[in-house]
């Protein structure tokens, strides 16, 4: 018989459930009101003109629709990602994935040995602390304020891994509306980490999967990528339709160096030969008829009316007993509590007995912090619950405080 | 600036790009017959039941059609695979993949390090020869004849890959319908390498991609699944709707023993959180309205024709020439030619001048072998083109020889 345990790789034996997975069952009972699921609202999908699309595409297509398709991603929605960018690419520069996820998982099978040091904001997005570190990377956490990374730590950080011989490969960051913090970086600290990654010969991984989720108010020139400012050297961009059209579509896209990217193309071979057929075409077709701006409009306005209920309802129950930023974009909101506390203990009375529902802080930090930090989604709880839950959350802390 | 090239990983760096790809250029001509293309013909996708089936799933789910989903598969597909499969499984013992590559992609990374040894058919897939090269496998060819892998030198190989120090993992087989060669194990030799593997605990990869795609006068008893004959301790079953259904909605099963699955979900979490949940919704429901009887039927009889009319050319033309397997099922045929004819430049010198196309041997086998065969789809080629197309191959070849 085999020894299964014996068989399984060394990158198999690092593996483990991401606590945000664990907790899965416990937040998606229907009597709990949940902030933790931090997917799009489903009435964001734009249901009724994919299906408009989805039968001028059978009529047209017929069975192609469902055929294999490049490796890369469809040449036109290649080049009506290019299209919409706010910098210049070529082709070359440019590929589709099956998702964020993937995006993240192929960067770090091209980028990553065992015991290379790549560098976080602290907290962070778990599915690429958990990439990086299935590869078996050192993923060091670096301070954050509200706008940005503390680029004094990373320095230092940056420091000490070189000095324990790790080589360094790149510093991935959410500088608009970040998964968890929901934070806006400041245009200086993204110039300012540019110039210290040039310098350092360090790529910038830039996921901006919610740039384009921003509330009224907001200078949308604020938001411009890091890539944007880059000749084209040092960022390896990505972003996904995940959050503005359909999670469950799976296409997310990625501009970058050319050589990173040809690797990154060859890797896709193996790992999925191709992106969904049907998801890329109806991608594209919305894109042609030109639905997206409206879409936008509405995807933002409806989180923007959930974030300000939110808000009201935190200074009105949570004042005094946490510290946030009032979410400006995206889909969520940050909270720290008095030191001590602990979020996760917080959290199993919070569900059992109140029937509420967060993610705690710690999955969001690569170094075990995070402890008296919390997430809430505010994307898919209805909004009469949204003060009703976060009265409760308010009474719960204080009890703990 | 970043050093693009020191900062790629050791896997990126084996990365290269397979010949098949290379080729896609050449042989994707409109005026050119291609016996190339590996992939079934879409006009089997069953369009009108998928658009059917699309109407009623929006109606009914709305925006939850587009909405993420579970990791390891929607629980109530994973049923209807299980309710599918010809022996007994568990729920953890079944996953869901978004297409059979990723499921190679996820099983070597979970079963392989660098320097491992696993054992294919020679002949045997490229996709799967590169998931596990691109894990830095060594991927070891064992001779086959018409009935099977030739156990015997599958033993010399454990032996000598025993020696050389390498940990050995498993045995990836496709024992219906082979891509490339279309040939069929005996029973006897499915029983014999199950015991081989067994006494020398080793894992057996089982790919069944092509098992529902048999032709009349075949006995379906006969491709029954080396799974069927095991307890579930020794084989890492596979399967894929991709053949017999739609290839672009990338869906894929497998069914293998617990500590494996378990490694291969937390593994699918970071490599694509889930697969498109459109696809998934699209398939169950074709599976619950019972359409995949008829679907079956439709997809044998479409491929059993063009396999009638390539057999009776190649007899025509190539007789003498080539020693072939005439195809019970699947997609593909593969010719012997004379020892020391290169196929490679008679592929050359064929897409060039006669227009026609198809796959030299040599990416077929891991250890470079093969130069004199090559395999031919016959899924995509019309009828009126697959005689004169033969008959400019046997031409060319009788030219070379």
């Amino acid at each position: 018989m085999p020894d299964l345990e014996r068989l399984l790789s060394a990158n198999a034996q690092v593996l483990k459930p991401s606590l945000i997975r664990k907790l899965t069952g416990l937040v998606n009972q229907s009597d709990v009101i949940s902030f933790a699921a931090g997917s799009p609202n489903a009435e964001t999908y734009p249901v009724e003109q994919l299906t408009e699309i989805y039968q001028d595409l059978v009529a047209s297509l017929g069975g192609k629709l469902f055929q294999y398709s490049v490796t890369r991603g469809d040449p036109a929605l290649i080049e009506a990602v290019r299209g919409r960018a706010s910098f210049a690419t070529t082709p070359e520069q440019t590929m589709l994935a099956s998702g964020s996820q993937q995006a993240l998982d192929l960067i770090a099978r091209v980028l990553l040995d065992p015991g290379d040091a790549v560098f976080v904001e602290a907290p962070s997005f778990p599915g690429a602390i958990g990439a990086f570190q299935n590869y078996r990377a050192k993923v060091l956490g670096v301070r954050t304020d509200d706008v940005g990374m503390d680029l004094d730590h990373l320095r230092s950080r940056i420091v000490e891994a070189r000095e324990s011989g790790a080589p360094l490969k790149f510093v991935y960051v959410i500088p608009n509306f970040q998964n968890p913090s929901g934070r806006v970086w400041s245009t200086e600290r993204r110039r300012g980490l540019l110039e210290l990654c040039r310098q350092e010969g360090l790529l910038i991984v830039e996921d901006d999967a919610y740039g384009e989720v921003f509330f009224s108010g907001v200078d949308p020139e604020t938001l411009r990528s890091i890539r944007s400012l880059d000749d084209g050297s040092t960022v390896l961009y990505m972003s996904t339709f995940s959050k503005t059209l359909a999670g469950g579509l799976r296409v997310a896209w990625l501009h970058g160096p050319e050589p990173v990217m040809r690797a990154l193309g060859l890797a896709k071979e193996t790992a999925d030969l191709c992106t969904s057929t049907l998801s890329q075409k109806l991608i594209l077709e919305f894109l042609r008829r030109g639905y997206m701006p409206e879409q936008l409009e509405r995807v933002r306005s409806f989180y923007e009316a959930k974030a300000g209920l939110l808000q009201s309802s935190l200074e009105k129950h949570l004042g005094g007993v946490a510290e946030w930023t009032p979410p400006r974009g995206g889909l969520f909101a940050w909270l720290r509590l008095g030191e001590g506390l602990d979020s996760l203990k917080i959290f199993e009375r919070s569900i059992e007995e109140d029937r509420v529902a967060f993610i705690p802080g710690q999955p969001f930090f690569a170094d075990g912090e995070g402890a008296n930090c919390l997430r809430l989604s505010f994307s898919n709880v209805a909004d009469h619950n949204i003060e009703s839950g976060l009265e409760r959350l308010g009474r719960r802390i204080r009890a703990a405080s």
